[in-house]
């Protein structure tokens, strides 16, 4: 029986999500788990490998199970069981040819970033950015990743997928109380490329750069933006599977 | 020179504010930076010493100094060096008879709950109560709090101060967003008050107990209430000494 699960976690004590030999992440907190209760090692697959400090507020991870556990209890046994956190919102059982990473989804993130006096209960939640941005200015450069590109530039070096065209739905900037942040929803995202994003946006809203995302993105040119924003601020929000 | 400083920390990733040998506290992390710097072991003195996992919004210190610099810049000095999680908001100089601890102020603690589901991302930050609370009824058991009275009953077994009259000038429950917040201004608290406090509030807003705060307090008696509620919820919010 493959059991889906839906969850959340705060990255900011994670290694990231997947595993690492003498590291915490939120994939060996939870295969320990499971591999402890089906006594033999248990793997879960997630939607996204977020990176060490990012967050999830809504991720989806599934395994494969043989015990005669009712699949809506699971969430109830992992929580009592899984550190503060992680804490896991339902689970349910799926069709055994579902895969949370290569069924077809539209993914949302978010970035969150604030320029007021350092605020040490954003520590690790949302970056500070000591310099003032014109959110206009972000807001014009961000609408035009809109649409069907290639994202080249905007993805890290590291990246060894071949076809690096992507559909983006939404790319809005925002303000919320005091932080900015920039949400950007998407067919799928390369290693890296809302950071990179992120980066950009910032330097065009402090008025280091102008705004070039056109050109940018024509250029398909990976050393035109060499810097990558702070996973801190970085959000996987919403994964949409068209349920 | 006498330096006051006004900062704020998450309390969370620390041992509490006061020296710990191999512990992380606010102490250790401010003594050592100040100790480099005047090259001997330079002494600070915290109006309030919170406690493991509490936070603060407004504490003070204060510190002696003969190093010819402008009493304004020790707040930048020491943000460069601090860990993130501890923030200074201004540095002065002021007398040398005054002394943050001694020198008579109101203070300001808030305890901050929510009953929703567990958030990852209030780890640490507020207290996760699995009972539906009744807002209304905590805020009548609070408000009789207000006033002079002596809080025996509502003080650690290991405060061995001996007069525990304090006088209380605001004690009120409230909502913010999805926290339940007490919002407590005294002229002083005695060890672990605030929290028992707390933990007798829940009992009366989950139903757990009648309201007998007026009866509590007249019977001076400490296992009247045996519990004290998580360090996590608490934040020191302002001190005030009336300037």
């Amino acid at each position: 029986m493959r059991i889906l699960i839906n969850m959340s976690y705060n990255g900011k004590d994670f290694h990231g999500f997947q595993h690492q030999p003498g590291e915490r992440t939120v994939q060996g907190e939870i295969e320990a788990i499971l591999s402890e209760m089906h006594k033999t090692f248990t793997r879960i697959h997630p939607a996204s490998r977020t990176d060490r400090g990012v967050h999830a507020l809504d991720q989806y991870i599934h395994f494969d199970t043989e015990l005669n556990i009712e699949p809506t209890k699971w969430a109830y046994i992992l929580n009592s069981r899984l550190p503060d956190d992680i804490y896991i919102k339902s689970s349910a059982e799926v069709s055994e040819d579902f895969h949370v990473r290569y069924a077809k989804s539209k993914k949302t993130y978010r970035y969150k970033m604030y320029t007021s006096v350092p605020d040490p209960f954003k520590n690790g939640l949302a970056v500070h950015i000591d310099k003032n941005l014109d959110i206009n200015k972000m807001n014009n450069a961000a609408r035009q990743f809109i649409g069907t590109h290639d994202f080249t530039t905007f993805s890290s070096a590291k990246a060894v997928i071949e076809n690096k065209v992507r559909h983006i739905y939404r790319c809005d900037v925002e303000t919320n109380d005091d932080t900015i942040e920039l949400v950007i929803t998407g067919s799928g995202f390369l290693y890296n490329m809302v950071r990179i994003i992120v980066a950009y946006l910032i330097e065009v809203g402090s008025g280091a750069r102008k705004d070039e995302t056109k050109e940018l993105l024509e250029a398909t040119d990976r050393t035109r933006i060499p810097r990558t924003a702070p996973a801190a601020g970085l959000y996987l929000e919403e994964i949409d599977y068209g349920w």
